[in-house]
């Protein structure tokens, strides 16, 4: 058995999301597809994490197993070859036997893009959100700085059922503002069910006035998903990069 | 009667080009359109110059008259707000009764993007031409010297039975080698139907080695498209920006 690892770009507008479901076209499923194609039976992907249907990727990770060792620019060239266009792999490397691409990973960082300009963005317009209304920067940093750290993350986590531990640590939140647009960059050591579209939809509240950075406390502390703001729009996510500890060591 | 001035945005891929044509999907025909159902009247507009179907544009420059003022604004938030997602309006400037975004304009830029790269691009897949062989970069510039100046470009218009004259100046055609894509913008007082995309054509065909820098003053000496290198694919180029004279005072 061999293990190898690779990363993804992807424009995930025509995708229900990164995990395979029957009859629904996936990140996952056309990836599995393609493999098990190339290796002449089933090959299972382990991503990073699940990307909810039409959030984008840059630097999705996800690793699988080939029962014999194959060339990993045969592997890339095959992929690329047969993948759709909004798909591409950047780079394929066998890794070690361990290597469990979201077991292991350390560190995650997600780019959410605001498009705030009067003039309809023609050319990215698939990968941001537009939002007409005044949105006040300094007030969203400050809300940011409050998000940071360890914390419970009930208040912002899609999933009602989660059962699991809703405690995770967001090490930063950089906020940009560029002519018409805005941009958030989120890093932490991992991100519940649609969380980075919450936490964007609250700092959207707080920016817009609706809020204020000082909610945020209460926010965390009441555990209630209601209590957050919306969910904004998969369209304006984007998966940038997953960080992986040193012992992910290549073979 | 006010006549105005506006510059648009435009993804190409879905248009069978700028100009109008009946029953097909044009880019002034939707500009067309959106305008007279604001007016109550039909409203022509002309442009800088016609696209070729699939061509893109972020600057492309058009006029139209209007038989009763309008603010400038409220045309601007009309059209963006009836037009499709995939074109734009960035500016619209009420310009004095004489002037024509044809005939007046004196320069216009474009931009070529090839994609060079082995990772396919995603993200930007709508806007690059794929080319895998490896293109010598030294090559294309030394022809793209023989290219600027004033020049008979017969060789290099698509139109065989086009009857006005054939001659343009090229100010000048600067190559830019990024990681995995080589750029080439082209300045001049005009280019012919097909034009830029032929000279691309050539430029790869002399980047790649299937022809020699120097073949160009042959070419140009020949008038004749059959000695030019292919019309490289619409989805590279991009009209990037229209320049206008002095004597175009707003009103």
């Amino acid at each position: 058995m061999a293990n190898y690892k690779m990363i993804l770009q992807y424009d995930g507008t025509r995708y229900r999301g990164w995990q395979v479901l029957p009859a629904e076209l996936t990140i996952q499923g056309k990836l599995q597809d393609v493999l098990s194609k190339m290796a002449g039976y089933q090959v299972e992907v382990t991503g990073s994490g699940r990307t909810d249907a039409g959030v984008h990727a840059k630097g999705q990770t996800a690793n699988f197993h080939l029962r014999e060792e194959w060339d990993e620019d045969k592997i890339l060239f095959y992929l690329n070859q047969y993948l759709p266009e909004d798909i591409a792999v950047c780079e394929v490397k066998r890794v070690d036997e361990r290597f469990h691409s979201r077991y292991q990973a350390v560190e995650k960082t997600y780019l959410y893009r605001i498009h705030t300009g009067k003039i309809p963005e023609v050319f990215e317009r698939r990968y941001v959100y537009d939002y007409t209304e005044p949105l006040d920067v300094n007030r969203m940093r400050k809300a940011a700085e409050y998000l940071c750290g360890t914390h419970d993350f009930k208040s912002f986590c899609g999933n009602k059922k989660m059962k699991k531990s809703t405690v995770r640590t967001i090490s930063r939140i950089q906020i940009k503002e560029l002519p018409g647009e805005i941009q958030i960059y989120y890093t932490g050591n991992g991100f519940l069910q649609n969380m980075v579209r919450i936490l964007t939809g609250t700092l959207i509240e707080i920016g817009d006035g609706r809020r204020t950075p000082e909610d945020v406390s209460e926010i965390l502390e009441a555990k209630n998903r209601e209590r957050a703001g919306y969910t904004a729009p998969a369209c304006g996510l984007t998966l940038l990069e997953v960080i992986y500890g040193k012992m992910v060591c290549n073979k």
